[in-house]
């Protein structure tokens, strides 16, 4: 992705060859503020601020977050005290896990005076990873569009609805669900994005427009209670989302709000695409029901961060004094209702069976 | 509903015997605020600009601006005029094409002089009568509601999940979804109300927070995103909506992001109902394909009112810059995901059969 017209990733080493700089995606689409992450402490804020988001850039924000924690302390002690603290910061995103999980096998063997370089080595090289990843994961997607795209006998764009962001601000390069869509453009397919506003942090409003903006795709934001007619009255071609954590029967764990998309596409007929590197199967996971499911401050419901008419960011107040809310950031969509994971590996059904064609490895 | 201690309609005659007062929905939950109309622009205003809305609110609203318009000109000139005026504001409540209808009927054959006496008569008779269906639709909806209270095997509360506002702000009084929540709290019956927010317009977290509050009525907000999830872990017991169309078969159309609950509620063995006065039935309209989904302006998804942290009424900006919005303000949920329909003659099947079984009279 260009910003600024400069090729960037969402997460890099700066100039110090030390310290990490991120995206505040708090203060997107309004200002693009990059910030520098220069403790291990930093790295958790960020996270557990929503500065970076994401299951995949939380994985990689997480691995450079070791790293930083190793350039202070290479002791055993510090190694165990910074997984404990990052793991802590998102419950249901199984990226961050599986990428302390990396780190920590990397780092338990090393003697400790390699330990700093050997963390920045590999937080670098699950990043790699990410970008490699999510290449594959648009090529494989594109193959659908395509299908999509061919089978339209009208001329009009293939119409994609997503939710959440699951794009390059998600990820260190490319994005999950977005990476088709980057994918098809580039191949001349003519897309159009749907983009589900995606309350309470419009993550949908406030990055997937940002992005696909700055990437030149036609998009247009609904409120998330669109999507339903939308579907209904033909207007959308496919759903492609992305996932925090996906169960080994299938089961996907994304967004609040990703189960009554699917349920939609389910009852119109309209093929739902899950978009997801293999880091974040949870092969533990036997289906949903063994997910934690996060549940995020109420002041996220109640609270809306904007511009006003001087282009200042402000919070505004949306309900009474007082009202009380309830936040859980994320819902399960049961396999049945994915038609298919689209993965670096290919695609393949949302089963036990699906998953382990790809990823045979495992069983 | 009393309103700072005092028993409130939502719309009444002011002390000059012939000015409309109504509450302004557009500055809940933070302002209560009265304001007068006096002429019929004044009315047809307030409808279009959602000063008023809600089906049953917009018929009386519309009845009272004949009365306005009849007040000045009693000619058939302006006797037609005001109706297509009036017609234009809002087109898929059904009821404001009723209440017309019901205007134009009595007006047409009276002599000019007394027109408008004739029209401040009616108005008021079809604002009774509207607080009459209400309480009818409460006493009906409460036996559903102490059903499940009763199959309950917890001390839990009754958890309904409602959407948009069909309540006392809707209608005249009582309102239609939350008329049976009211009757029971009334009977004792412990209840707990989810309020979808509805964006875009946030009917939900500032109109129905409100109301509820006001009638100590325990309620929590959350982001449309959420109900699904909510069903899934068996935290709603049942959902009640109202309707601003019912197609003769059933079908209703209601706030947009109704349907998507209906399929969660469907999925999860849920019973959905659907609260509304035998006026909102479209006996013309053989289904909802019949009937007109009206899209709205693209700010109302793109900027949001709420209130700064000075407690002033602020508009922000949510989305980039010229980021382009789509906004139906209607969906349609088919009749078969309508577990019954409470009217004020009685719950029915959301059919055909249903429906003639309680209005004999319009076969």
């Amino acid at each position: 992705m260009k910003v600024h017209k400069q090729p960037m990733r969402t997460i890099w080493l700066d100039e110090t060859g030390w310290q990490i700089n991120i995206v505040d995606q708090t203060r997107l689409p309004h200002e693009y503020y990059v910030t520098a992450l220069s403790t291990v402490d930093d790295a958790a804020a960020a996270i557990e601020t929503m500065q970076v988001r994401g299951a995949p850039l939380i994985g990689a924000t997480a691995a450079y977050g070791m790293a930083l924690a190793m350039r202070e302390d290479t002791s055993d002690e510090a190694l165990n005290n910074s997984i404990e603290l990052l793991s802590a910061t998102r419950p249901t995103a199984v990226n961050l896990r599986w990428a302390l999980d990396q780190m920590h096998d990397e780092l338990q063997c090393v003697a400790q005076e390699k330990r700093a370089s050997r963390a920045y080595e590999k937080a670098a090289q699950l990043c790699a990873r990410d970008i490699e990843c999510n290449h594959s994961i648009a090529q494989h997607g594109l193959q659908l569009i395509r299908a999509i795209a061919e089978s339209k006998s009208t001329d009009d764009p293939v119409n994609i609805l997503t939710h959440c962001n699951a794009g390059w601000l998600a990820t260190v390069g490319w994005g999950t669900a977005l990476a088709p869509i980057y994918a098809a453009r580039e191949d001349g397919i003519d897309c159009h994005v749907w983009v589900d506003e995606t309350r309470p942090r419009n993550q949908g409003a406030q990055l997937t427009t940002w992005e696909l903006a700055n990437a030149d795709v036609p998009h247009t934001v609904i409120a998330d209670n669109a999507g339903g007619h939308l579907m209904q009255t033909g207007q959308v071609d496919c759903c492609i989302v992305g996932t925090d954590r996906t169960a080994a029967n299938g089961d996907v764990c994304n967004k609040i709000g990703t189960y009554l998309k699917a349920l939609a596409a389910h009852a119109n007929d309209i093929p739902f695409y899950v978009a997801l590197p293999g880091s974040t199967i949870d092969w533990q996971a036997r289906d949903a029901t063994d997910i934690p499911i996060e549940h995020r401050s109420e002041t996220e419901v109640t609270h809306l961060w904007g511009k006003d008419n001087r282009d200042r960011l402000i919070n505004i107040q949306l309900t009474p004094d007082n009202t009380r809310a309830c936040n859980p950031a994320f819902d399960v969509t049961p396999a049945t209702m994915v038609t298919a994971l689209i993965t670096e590996r290919g695609v393949c059904n949302a089963s036990a069976d699906g998953l382990r064609s790809l990823f045979s490895e495992t069983q």
